[in-house]
C-alpha cells in the first residue's frame, strides 16, 4: 500500500497531538486485582459503599460515654458527678443501654452503648470512687464521637472509575471489605529498536556504532506510566527485518515503539514499512515539539504506533509527552498520572522560535514560589544532560523565548 | 527487663524524630540487578563513566561533513562548491580523511572522517550535480557535531550513591555499557496489626468490630517508598499473642511496624512487649504532630520498630512522614523520595495549638503560584477524608494557625 502521505510533512501541535492520541484509543479490558495488588493500578469501575462506616457510633477518645444533657454547667468549680454504670471493652457492642445521670468507661474505638450521646475525655473527670466519676467539663451532643454512617454512608461513591488507587484508597476500600478491585489490564507496550549504528548494550560497540539507549529510557516511562514493556528486539535498517518486528510487535502489544535510527533515511524506512500493513492510517508526521519535531503517529488494525526520532533525548522527550498519554488513554486514567506539571522562575535568558513549543531540559532547585529552573543547554544527542536535569522547561508555541526571571511552565522529572 | 520510660511520655519533634530515625539506622547491604530491574531502586555505589561518550565524533544532522574554514564566506548569493569526496554510511567509521575543498556526505549519527570539523546541514545545501556540493552557509568549527567524549569524558562522575535511578539514569548507563547495576536491598518491613475490635477486611465484622485498615495503607507507603512490606499478622490486645508476632516480625524484617489499638491500654501493651525485649531502646515515646502524637519509636537489636497510633488518618500522617524517612535511610537514599513538598495558599483559616506541628488533610487545585489549599476539616478517625485529600498542610510547630491567604507548605500525595 502506497499513500500520498509520503514525503508530506504533517505537522500537528502538542495539543492537537493530544487529543489525535486519545480519539483514536480506548481503554483496554478489565481484571480483577486482590488489595494487595492494586496500588497505583487504574480503577476500571465506580464504586458506591456497600455499607455504612462505622457501622456503629465510636469513641474518638478514651473517657465516659454520657448523655450529653447530664454535662451542661459542669466546670472545675461545679463538677457533676455521674455513677459509673458499666466498663465498656472494645471490639464488643454494649448490651445494656445508659441511663440518665450515668455513664460508662469507654476506650478509644469503643461502640457508644444506646442513650449515649457524646463521650467526656478522660482528662476532664476524676474518680476518687470507682462506682462514681466527676466531669469537670460539659460536652455537646455527639462530641468526641463519630456517628454510625459519619464517615461514609451507605451507597455514596467512594471510588471513580479512571482514577489511580493510592494508598488511601486501599484504606477505604478495606474499609468497606471491598478486598478485590476491577482495574484496567497493564497496557504491553512493545519497543523496537532499530538502526545500523545501534547494538545491544552489553556488546562493545564497534567503530563508528553506539549503544542502545532508547530502549531503556522508553522501559522506565513505560513502567512509570503504568504500562507493561516489551522488548520486541533491535533491527538493522532494512525493509524485512524491521517489518518482521513490527508484525510480532502488532501480534504481541497493545501500543508499538519504534526507535528508530535518526537519520532521514531510517525514518523514511519506518513510514515506509508501516505503510505496507493493510488499514495503515497516518495520525501525525511531525509534532511542532522541539527537541522530538520528526515523530510519526499511526494506527493499524486499532493499534496506535509512534515512530519516534532516534536522539535519546528527543525519544524521551517525546515518549514522555506523548507515549504515557497514549498508556494513560489505554488505561482509562482520568489525567495523565506520568506528568507532574508546575512553574519556576527561570535563572537565565532562553530564546526560542515560533510555530513550536521547546522542552529546555533545565535543573530546579525549590519547591512552590521559591522553584528556580536553571536551564541546561547541550546538543540534542548528549544524554549526560537529561540524567543532570529534573525538569523540563516549556516555551509555549507562539513565544520568542523567555527572559530572566519570568514565570515559566516546567514539568518536574521525579 | 522493665524500664524507667514506662509511662513517661518522651515528645519529641518532627525533625527530632527524623534525626533520630537516621542516626539509629545504617543502609542495608548491596545486591546486583539488571538494568531492566533498575527503575526506582536506589543506587549502592558511585559509578564513574568506564569509557567517553561518543568514543567518536558524530553528527547531529543529516548533511556533508566539512572542513568549516572551507564554508567561510559562503553565502545564499556566493555559495562554495566543494567536491562530494564520499559518502558515508552509519555505523562504521570513515577509511578516509577529508582532503581541503572537499565533503563528505554524513547522515545523522554516523562518524565524522579524519580532518572534518563540522557538518553543513542538507537544507543549506543543493547538488545540481553528485559530485559537487553548493554550501550556502558558512558553518563553525565542530557545528552540528558532538565531539567524541563531548557527552561524557571517560572518569566523569555519571551516578552517585544514594540516587534514585530514573528513566534518564538507566539510559545514561545503557550508554556507557553498564548493563548490571548495585543498588541497596529493599528493606524488608513488618507490619503487625492489633486490636481487640479489628478483623481481617475479608470478614464480616461483628458487633462493635472495624476491618483492618491500616495493613492495607501502610503496605502502599511502604512499596511506593521502595520497601517491601509483609503482612505478619493481625493479633488481639494479648501480651503473649503479640510479644509472638513481634518476635517473627524481628526476626524476618528490617523494619518492624506495629500498628496498634487505639485505646490507651493497647498503646501500653505495645510498650510492655517491646520493652521485654532484651537490648529494648526507647528512643520516642510521642511526636509533637498533630495527628499521631501517640507514636512510639523504639530499637531493638539495631532494628528500628514504630508503635503506630491506632487511628488509620494518625497512622497514615505519621507513616508519610517518619516510616518512610526509615525506609529511606535503611536504602541509603540521599533525599526522602517519598516526600513531595509544595506551597500552596491557604483557602480558609486554621486554628492550630502551638507545641505541635499539624498536619491538616486538603484538597489542593492548581500547581506552582496557582496552588491553593482546600482544607478538609474532619475527626482524625475518618477514613473518607484521607482518600478526599491529596494534600496535606504543614502548621508549623510554634504557630497558632494559618489566615486565608497566607501561603504554607503542603505534602503533595499523589
Amino acid at each position: 500500500m502506497t499513500s500520498q502521505f509520503e514525503n508530506f510533512f504533517h505537522v500537528i501541535s502538542r495539543e492537537a497531538a493530544e487529543k489525535t492520541i486519545q480519539i483514536h484509543l480506548a481503554p483496554l479490558g478489565k481484571e480483577t486485582v486482590s488489595l494487595s495488588n492494586a496500588l497505583d493500578r487504574i480503577s476500571a469501575e465506580s464504586l458506591t459503599a456497600p455499607e455504612s462506616l462505622p457501622p456503629f457510633a465510636r469513641s474518638t477518645v478514651d473517657g465516659f460515654a454520657v448523655k450529653s444533657q447530664d454535662t451542661f454547667g459542669a466546670s472545675e468549680g461545679f463538677p457533676v458527678t455521674l455513677e459509673v454504670a458499666g466498663v465498656i471493652s472494645i471490639g464488643t457492642l454494649p448490651e445494656a443501654s445508659l441511663k440518665r445521670g450515668k455513664a460508662m468507661a469507654i476506650p478509644t474505638g469503643g461502640a457508644l452503648p444506646e442513650g449515649a450521646d457524646a463521650v467526656v475525655m478522660v482528662e476532664h473527670t476524676e474518680s476518687p470512687d470507682p462506682a462514681f466519676v466527676e466531669i469537670y467539663r460539659p460536652v455537646s451532643p455527639f462530641e468526641n464521637v463519630v456517628r454510625a454512617g459519619e464517615d461514609i454512608e451507605k451507597g455514596r461513591p467512594v471510588l471513580e472509575r479512571g482514577r489511580k488507587i493510592r494508598p488511601q484508597e486501599l484504606g477505604l476500600l478495606a474499609a468497606l471489605g471491598i478486598t478485590r478491585v476491577s482495574v484496567t489490564r497493564k497496557p504491553v507496550v512493545g519497543i523496537i529498536s532499530s538502526g545500523n549504528e545501534v547494538v545491544s548494550p552489553e556488546r562493545v560497540p564497534g567503530p563508528g556504532q553506539i549503544r542502545d539507549i532508547n530502549r531503556f529510557t522508553l522501559q522506565g516511562l513505560i513502567a512509570r506510566s503504568g504500562g507493561e514493556a516489551r522488548f520486541i528486539g533491535l533491527t538493522p535498517d532494512d525493509e524485512a527485518t524491521l517489518k518482521d518486528a513490527c508484525e510480532r510487535g502488532l501480534a504481541s502489544c497493545d501500543l508499538l515503539l519504534l526507535s528508530g535510527g535518526s537519520s532521514v533515511g531510517t525514518r523514511d524506512l519506518t513510514l515506509k514499512v508501516l505503510e505496507e500493513f493493510g488499514g495503515f492510517e497516518l495520525l501525525a508526521h511531525g509534532i511542532a515539539v522541539s527537541p522530538g519535531k520528526p515523530t510519526i503517529i499511526a494506527r493499524i488494525g486499532g493499534k496506535m504506533i509512534f515512530g519516534l526520532p532516534g536522539h535519546p533525548v528527543s525519544t524521551w522527550v517525546i515518549a514522555l509527552l506523548f507515549v504515557t498519554r497514549a498508556i494513560q488513554t489505554l488505561l482509562g486514567g482520568r489525567e495523565n498520572y506520568a506528568l507532574a506539571w508546575d512553574t519556576a522562575v527561570v535563572d537565565g535568558n532562553i530564546p526560542s522560535a515560533q510555530g513550536r513549543e521547546d522542552f529546555i531540559r533545565a535543573k530546579v532547585t525549590g519547591v512552590g514560589r521559591a522553584a528556580t529552573a536553571f536551564p541546561i543547554f547541550s546538543k540534542s544527542g548528549v544524554i549526560s544532560s537529561l540524567a543532570a536535569a529534573n525538569a523540563l522547561i516549556r516555551i509555549p508555541l507562539n513565544s520568542e523565548g523567555v527572559y530572566k526571571g519570568e514565570e515559566v511552565a516546567i514539568l518536574r522529572l521525579p
